[in-house]
C-alpha cells in the first residue's frame, strides 16, 4: 500500500517549529508494516491544501493529514477536504456532541469557533479525539483514504494508537512486516565500506536492503527485510556482512564506543582512567555521558601542559625534555601515571598536535600518540590523521575508546586508522 | 517567485531522524525575502525522485534539494536529476578535481565510490563545497532552477551561506542588498526572547528582520535588513535589543562560551583550571576545542569519585562526609584545590547530580552546584536544572563558562538561569 502524509501548517513550513508529527506517524506505520512513501508540507492556504489533497488521493492508497483541525480561521483542512471531494460542509451532529461534551467538561461555554470544529464534509466519518475538541474524521477519495488528524502532539498520539493503527491493521490482512536492524561501526567510513560491499559481496540480495548514515566518526549499518524470511537465509547474509566489518563493529545494542567501553569493564568490574593533553578531556566526557559512568570511571586527567603531565601523571622531566609531549615515551608514562595515581585497572592515554599550530617537520599537525591498557601491559600506537583541528580531537578520542574496546574484546585484528595511519612501527 | 523544497532520504522519511535541514533552509530563504510554498519529501527511491523533480519543476520557480549526494548507491540525486533532464550522467571534471583534492588533503585514497560523487548530469553547474567531498550542482528544467545540496549539515550550511543565497540574491535585482549581523546569546530561550520582544519592544519596525536559530545551549539571533538603512536607525534599535539581552549576549564575534572566556583571558594573560564532576571533562574539552587554548589553560581534573575528588584536588574527606559531594563547601574546596594544584588565576568546578540515578528528596536530579573566581575571591551557587542527562552536562557545562564569563565581564547583572533556578540564597 502506499502511504502518504500531509503535514499542514505555515509554522512546519517556515521552519519555525520542528515536525515531530511526522516522525511520529511514520514510526507507528513501521510498526504495522506499512512504509511511508512521501510526505509533503504546506501551508495554511487553501488553494495549495485542495490541489494536494486531490494529487496524493490519485497516487497513494492511504493519505494522512496532519494539523488545521483546530478553531481559528487558519484551520482550514474540513473545508480543503470538502473542496476536494466536492462535497458540501455540514455540522456532524457527532462531531458536534463531541465539542460540546468538551466544552463542559472544561466548564467553557460553546464559542461560534468550537463550533467551527463540528462542520465536516457531508461523507465524513469521524475519528474519536479521547483529548482535545477537534474530533479527527476519514473518507474516501478517487480509491484513495484519507485520514484527517489533529496537529497537538498528544492528541495525535491518542488517535493514532486507538483508532487510527487498528483500522489499517484491518485493512491488510496478508502483507507482511518489516524487520530492520542496526548496527554501529567505527573506523571504515560510507565509502569504503560501499566499495568493500561492491568488490567482495557483489550479489548482496535485492531482499535484503542494506542502508548507511553517516553519525561522523561513527557509521550506522542498517539492515531491513521481510520478517517472514527465513532467519537462516538473514543469517548467512548477515554473517558475510559482518565478518567483512570484523571488529569494526560495535557489540550488539551499543550505540557509542563509550557505551560500548563501558559495558565491557562493567562485565569485568574494572574500571579505566583517561589522561588527556590534545583531546581535553573529550574522552572522560564521552565516558561520563553515560549513565552509570561512575562504576566504571572514578578519575580523568587533562594534562594540556608539560608541567602539569609531570605534577599529575608524574610524566619525568627527563623523558619530556628528551622525547618531547608528544611522545610514545610520554603516552606511556601518562597512561602509568594515571592507573597509579586513580587506582583504575585500564588507562587510555593521549598527546598529539591538533593543530593549526605546534605542528613541525618532525611532528606536523595530525602526528597523535595512544597509550592504553593495564598497568602490566600498556600497548602503544602513533597515527598520522588529517583534518581541522576539531575533527582530529573527535576522531583521537574515538580512536582511544576504540583502541581500549579492542583490547577488553581479545581482537587480534589490525584496525583499519591503524593500517593505514600508523606513523612508526617499531 | 514560488519556491519548493526537494527533501530525501529514507531515514527522514521515515521518521529516524529529525529534518532539521529543512527548517534551515526555510530560514535562510526567509533571511532574503523568499518564503518556501511547499516542501516535499521522498526516500532513496529513483522512480519517486524523478517524478518529484519533474513534477517540482513545473509547478515551482526555485527547487532545492537536499540529500543523496554521498558516495552510496543509496544516494540517487545526480542520477534522478539526469533522467529528470534526460540528459546523461558524465564525469564532471571540476567535482572529480574537488573530489580528487577532498580526498588528498584528508590522506585518503580516491575509491570508485567517490569517483561516483563526480558523476553529474552533463548540463550541471558546480555549487561549492568548501567542507566535504561532494560537490554541490544546478541545472535548469522547465524554466525552474533546482539546486541540489548535501545532506550533512555542516556542508549544507556552508554551501547555503557561501554560494546559494548570493546566487538567488543575483536572481532578485530589484531586492536591495541585504545586511546580517549575527550575535550568539546564552540563558535566554527562543520562546522567553520572542515573548520579551512582543512585550518590552512591541513597535519592532518590519523592515528590521530578526531571526532566531536555536543551537542549543546557545541562542544565534540573526538582524537582516537593507544595507541602504541609515546606521543611526538601525543602531537605535539595536541598542534596544541589546539592553534588552543585557549580558546573555556573548562578545561580538564569539561563537562560542569557550571562545568567549578564552579572549578575555587571553587579554588578561590569565588562565584557568578546571574540576569537573558531572560535568566529566565537558567544560575542558570545550575549553580545548579552541586553538590557542594552551595559553589559557593547563590543568583539568575530571574528579569523578569521592576519593578522586579527595586526591587530586584536595577536598577534605571532613566536608565530604559532613555537606555531601554535591554541596557548595565541596565545589569551592574543588575550585581551590584546582587553583593550588595547576597555579591557575581561575577556576571552575562544578558538582551535580546529572542523573537518571543519584538523586535524593535533598538532592534531587539537576541539583547543580558551581564554584568559580579567584583564590581570593571565590562565588557559589546552586541551580535546580530540568532535563535529562546529556541536557543537564550539557546546560551545566555551559553554565560553568558563562559564570566565569560574566566575572570577567564584571558584570553585576543576575543571569536569568540564576534567577529561576537559584536553590540556596544563603
Amino acid at each position: 500500500m502506499k502511504v502518504q502524509l500531509l503535514m499542514t501548517g505555515d509554522e512546519i513550513l517556515a521552519g519555525d517549529i520542528t515536525d515531530s508529527n511526522a516522525s511520529y506517524i511514520a514510526k507507528q506505520l513501521k510498526s504495522i508494516g506499512l512504509a511511508v512513501n512521501k510526505k509533503v508540507t504546506v501551508g495554511d492556504n487553501q488553494e495549495d491544501l485542495v490541489s494536494e489533497v486531490i494529487c496524493a488521493s490519485q497516487n497513494s492508497d492511504i493519505v494522512i493529514v496532519n494539523g488545521g483541525l483546530g478553531p481559528t480561521i487558519d484551520d482550514l483542512t474540513a473545508q480543503a477536504l470538502a473542496v476536494a471531494a466536492s462535497q458540501p460542509l455540514e455540522i456532524n451532529p457527532e462531531a458536534l456532541q463531541h465539542v460540546t461534551q468538551w466544552c463542559e467538561s472544561k466548564q467553557m461555554l460553546l464559542t461560534p469557533a468550537n463550533t467551527k470544529q463540528a462542520l465536516l464534509p457531508k461523507v465524513a466519518e469521524i475519528i474519536a479525539n479521547p483529548i482535545g475538541s477537534a474530533v479527527g474524521f476519514s473518507l474516501q477519495l478517487n480509491n484513495c483514504l484519507i485520514l484527517c488528524t489533529p496537529g497537538v502532539p498528544r492528541e495525535l498520539f491518542a488517535m493514532v494508537e486507538q483508532s487510527i493503527l487498528p483500522k489499517l491493521l484491518s485493512l491488510m490482512p496478508n502483507s507482511p512486516k518489516r524487520v530492520t536492524e542496526k548496527r554501529i561501526v567505527f573506523g571504515i567510513g560510507e565509502s569504503s565500506l560501499q566499495d568493500m560491499l561492491t568488490k567482495q559481496l557483489p550479489d548482496w540480495p535485492d531482499n535484503l536492503i542494506l542502508g548507511f548514515r553517516a553519525m561522523s566518526p561513527l557509521l550506522e549499518i542498517k539492515l531491513t527485510y521481510n520478517h517472514n524470511e527465513s532467519t537462516e537465509y538473514i543469517n548467512l547474509w548477515k554473517n558475510k556482512l559482518f565478518t567483512l566489518i570484523g571488529d569494526h563493529k560495535l557489540s550488539e545494542h551499543s550505540l557509542t564506543l563509550a557505551e560500548d567501553v563501558q559495558h565491557k569493564l562493567m562485565q569485568r568490574n574494572q574500571s579505566v582512567a583517561t589522561a588527556e593533553s590534545c583531546t581535553g578531556g573529550l574522552i572522560a566526557s564521552q565516558i561520563t555521558a553515560t549513565a552509570g559512568s561512575s562504576e566504571v570511571f572514578q578519575a580523568g586527567y587533562v594534562t594540556y601542559s608539560n608541567n602539569i603531565k609531570h605534577k599529575l601523571v608524574g610524566v619525568s622531566n627527563k623523558t619530556l625534555k628528551q622525547y618531547g609531549a608528544v611522545s610514545k615515551e610520554v603516552v606511556i608514562e601518562m597512561a602509568l601515571g594515571a592507573i597509579e595515581s586513580s587506582g583504575a585497572h585500564y588507562a587510555i592515554a593521549v598527546s598529539g598536535v591538533a593543530g593549526p599550530g605546534g605542528g613541525s617537520p618532525a611532528k606536523p599537525v595530525g602526528t597523535i600518540w595512544f597509550a592504553w591498557g593495564e598497568k602490566e601491559s600498556i600497548n602503544t600506537v602513533g597515527l598520522q590523521l588529517a583534518g581541522d583541528r576539531n575533527y582530529i580531537q573527535k576522531y583521537s578520542a574515538a580512536i582511544g575508546l576504540d583502541l581500549l574496546r579492542r583490547t577488553l574484546l581479545n581482537s587480534k585484528e589490525i584496525a583499519n586508522y591503524i593500517r593505514d595511519r600508523q606513523i612508526d612501527r617499531q
